[in-house]
């Protein structure tokens, strides 16, 4: 049976920097279009588990090993990133240390999630704010 | 540039029919191989969303509307699937009426989601004991 043509899948992770006050969040700057600051991540490789793609493309793109605490959500709007239909699972992750640019990250910064200044790709800001509800409240969104 | 090649993509949902008592739960039995029992669901179409691909593999296999209420978890292990990777996001819906058969499902049944004796396809019988847990808890699984 030839496979299904079904959406390009990627897997991000919202990585929290436990040894810093306040726990603030990395994101990288992209190095490739589309332009713009984003959370680390990347796609799924065929025979990969999605978990294990997001801690690969964190590792990566910001050096950091991190560890997976939950999945935020799955965002599949066709029109979310312009290279073509994507979706992505975000999950939330934790690391120690600090993050170095690599791969497909010209830089990397780290920021209080509630005060981002940088303009986001894709559609990170929307992530990021459910991501802050989340840590607000320790709910996860039911459907995104 | 040339869309990468990921794992392939589906969507799935566990049907709580609404007016029954103890809302029980919908299970289709497969025309296609593989065999077996499963959790009504199918393959995402480009320019669909995930929950929309939910909701009309619903609506095909089982011609219920469906409400969707959470993301049970994303369900991605490399061999869950004999016929090639497939990522399958799995959401909490509800539904009023009975369910018919149709499309991919030679039959449909209603169940007990704590006593199921048919033999289950894929990682659905993993996929329902975590449902269970949620159900019995209100709280989905962090990774899957």
């Amino acid at each position: 049976m030839s496979r299904p043509q079904t959406p390009v899948l990627a897997a991000d992770a919202i990585i929290e920097l436990v040894d810093l006050p306040d726990k603030p969040i990395v994101l990288i700057e992209r190095k490739n279009p589309p332009p713009g600051w984003a959370i680390p991540g990347g796609f799924v490789d065929i025979g990969e588990s999605v978990p294990d793609a997001a801690v690969r493309e964190a590792l990566e793109e910001t050096c950091m090993e991190v560890s997976l605490q939950c999945l935020l959500g799955c965002y599949s709007d066709p029109s979310r990133d312009p290279r073509g239909h994507t979706v992505s699972m975000i999950y939330v992750a934790q690391a120690h240390g600090k993050p170095v640019a690599a791969d497909d990250a010209a830089s990397v910064g780290i920021f209080d999630p509630a005060d981002i200044s940088v303009p986001l790709a894709f559609d990170h800001e929307q992530i990021l704010r459910d991501y802050l509800e989340y840590r607000n409240t320790g709910i996860v969104p039911a459907i995104t």
